[in-house]
C-alpha cells in the first residue's frame, strides 16, 4: 500500500543533492497499478504492455522561450508540461498512459520549488489517469528546462494526412484565449496564483481599477494560458485527420493541408471566440480574430470529417478543398492565407 | 521505399525555420519497419507493440554541465545522448527499440550542426537497431539542450534490488577510462575528430611531444569519453541485480546496496584498469584507481550473481555482504567507503 506523501521541508537542492531529490520525487509519484512493475527508482521504468498501437510523443519547455518565471508559478509549469504532451496524444485519437519528465534545474532552487512543480504535474496526471514513471534531474546553467515524454495507446489512430476535399473543418473549443491570456500576463508582469480555475490568493489585477471590467473577465483567459486543459474527442469514427492547435490555427491547419495534399477554406466569422476574449480585445482595441487565427497554445483539437458525419461538441469553421488556402470574411470577400503562427528559429 | 537522404546545404536555422528543420530530420531518420506505423512528422509516433514488458528511460545532457563544445563535436554529442540511454536499457537486461530526441538549439546554429548531431545519433542507432521516431526541436537561450527518451523491452528484467549476501560483484569492462579521457580533453581544450575509433583528422595532441607517449595511448581514453559504446550482458540468467556505471563505481554500487538492503566489499586491486589508463595516470602522476572508483561515465555494467553461476566477459571485483561497505587494498587493509562520485546539485 502506498504511504501518504509528506512534502519535504524547504531545503536548498545543493544540501539534499540529486539523490535526495530523486528520493522525494519517488515517494511523491508512487503509484499502485498492476501494469506498472517499477516507476521512478531504477535505470528505467518497467511496464506491462499489451499488444496494440502505442503512441509516443515528447515536448520541451525552456525558460525565456516557452515561459517567464516572473509570471508563471512552478505549479503551473508542471501542469502545462504534461498538458501539452497529453494534447499531442489526444490529437492522434489516443489515451495518455505513462509520463517521463526530465528537469534541468538552476543550482539555487530549493526542494519546495520542485515539489510545487510536481504537484502541478500530478494534478493533471490524476485528472487524465497518467502515471509519472520516470525521468532525469540535473543541474542547469541555462535556466529551467522541462522535457516530457508521454506514452499512450489508441484503438484507432488519426493522422494529419487523411483530409479529403469536401470534408468539413472543425475545432473543439474557442481560439485565441491563451494568446490573449499571455498578453495580459505580460502586462501584469507577476504571478497569478490560480490553480483549478480558482485564485489561490487575491491577484489584485490592475485591470479591475476604474470600473473597466472585473477579474471574472480575464480569469478564463489567464487559465487557458497557464493551466490549459486538453480534452479528447470522444467519438472519432469517421474523422479523417486531426491535429492539436499549439502553434496557431492557420499554421496547424497548414500542416493538415501539407500532409493530406489538399487546400482549405476558413470562414473568419465561424471561428469560435469566447466572450472574455471579445470583451478584453475590445478593451485594449485589439482584433480578437487575429488572436484566434495566429495566437497558438490553444490546445484544442482541429479535425476534418465528411459532411455526412454527425459531430458533437465541435464547431465547423470551414471546408477542405482540392487546392489553395483561403480566408472568407463576413462580407464574403476572399483572401489567401499562409502558415503564419509561432515557429521556432524564425 | 526510403529515398536516399541528401544532406542539406549549410543554412542558418533562422532561415529554414523549425518546420524546415523538422522536414530535414524526418527525411534523415526515415526507417522502414513493419512495427513503425509513423515516425517523425505527426503529433506522436505510432508503433505496433506486442504484449510483454516495456522499458522506458530518459536522460538529458546540458551544455556547460554535461559537455563543453570547445572539445566535443556535434557528432559526438548525438552519439553520446543515445549511448547513455541505451546503457540504461542494458542495465535492466533489455533491448533498446525506439528513441525520441528533444533539442533546444541556440538561434545562431546552422543546419549542418544539427545534421552532424543526427549523424552521430543515427550511427549508434544503426549499431543497436534503434529507430529514431520523434522528438521536439526549439530555440534555446540557455545553451544546447539534448533530452532523449528510449523505449525498450525485456524478456527478463534485472532490478537494482535483488542482490543477496554471498553474491559476487562483477563489472563488464575497465573503469576510469572515460574520466581520464575527460581530463585529457580539458588539457587539450579543443575538438578531437574521432568517429568510430579512428581519427578523422590528425589531432596533433601536445602529449606526443618529447617522446612521452604516442596518440595510441590516449585514443581509447578519449573515445571512451566522447563515443561510449555500451554493451549488453548476453546471458542474464542467475544475475540478481544490475546497474550501469554512470556516476562512478562506488556511487552506483551504493545504489544496489541501498535498494537491495545489503553491504559490499570491493577489492581495489581487482578493479580492471586499461593499460592506457595506467600509462596516462603514471605520466601525469595521478592515481588510476581513484579514476576507476569515482570517475563515472564508464557505461559498463555492474552486476551481482551467486557464486555458483558461471560468468563470461566480466571481472569479479568483490562480494555482497549483509552490512557495511568496505574497500580492501592489496595488503588486505580494510577501509569503509561512501557513495562518492558525481552527484548533481552537490
Amino acid at each position: 500500500m502506498a504511504k501518504k506523501y509528506l512534502p519535504p521541508k524547504k531545503r536548498l537542492l545543493s544540501d539534499i543533492g540529486e539523490f535526495g531529490l530523486i528520493k522525494i520525487l519517488r515517494a511523491k509519484c508512487e503509484v499502485s497499478s498492476r501494469d506498472i512493475i517499477r516507476g521512478i527508482g531504477d535505470d528505467s521504468a518497467v511496464i506491462n504492455i499489451k499488444t496494440g498501437t502505442a503512441l509516443m510523443t515528447s515536448d520541451m519547455m525552456l525558460e525565456k522561450i516557452h515561459f517567464d518565471l516572473s509570471f508563471t508559478t512552478f505549479y503551473q509549469l508542471g501542469y502545462k508540461i504534461l498538458a501539452v504532451n497529453i494534447s499531442d496524444i489526444f490529437a492522434m485519437g489516443g489515451t495518455p498512459r505513462y509520463f517521463l519528465l526530465n528537469l534541468g534545474i538552476p543550482r539555487n532552487y530549493n526542494s519546495e520549488d520542485i515539489d510545487e512543480l510536481y504537484s502541478g504535474v500530478l494534478k493533471i496526471a490524476k485528472k487524465f489517469r497518467v502515471a509519472v514513471v520516470g525521468g532525469d534531474t540535473c543541474v542547469s546553467k541555462g535556466g529551467l528546462v522541462l522535457s516530457g515524454t508521454l506514452i499512450g495507446d489508441a484503438a484507432r489512430v488519426i493522422n494529419r494526412s487523411g483530409a479529403r476535399p469536401g470534408d468539413g473543418i472543425f475545432v473543439t473549443g474557442t481560439l485565441g484565449d491563451s494568446a490573449m491570456g499571455l498578453m495580459l500576463l505580460k502586462k501584469l508582469g507577476r504571478h497569478v496564483h490560480i490553480q483549478n480555475s480558482k485564485f489561490k490568493k487575491s491577484p489584485h489585477p490592475p485591470f479591475t481599477k476604474g470600473g473597466r471590467g472585473g477579474i471574472n473577465d480575464i480569469l478564463p483567459l489567464l487559465k487557458k494560458h497557464l493551466l490549459p486543459d486538453p480534452a479528447p474527442l470522444k467519438n472519432t469514427s469517421g474523422i479523417t485527420s486531426m491535429i492539436d492547435i499549439s502553434d496557431g490555427l492557420l499554421i496547424d491547419l497548414s500542416h493538415i493541408c501539407d500532409e493530406s495534399n489538399v487546400g482549405a477554406i476558413i470562414y473568419r466569422d465561424k471561428i469560435p471566440l469566447s466572450k472574455e476574449l471579445v470583451k478584453t480585445a475590445e478593451r485594449f482595441s485589439l482584433n480578437p480574430v487575429q488572436y484566434a487565427m495566429h495566437g497558438g497554445e490553444d490546445y484544442v483539437l482541429l479535425f476534418t470529417a465528411p459532411s455526412g458525419i454527425r459531430i458533437k461538441n465541435a464547431v465547423r469553421i470551414g471546408n477542405i478543398i482540392k487546392k489553395g488556402r483561403f480566408l472568407i470574411d463576413a462580407e464574403g470577400k476572399s483572401a489567401t492565407f499562409k502558415a503564419e503562427g509561432y515557429e521556432h528559429f524564425k
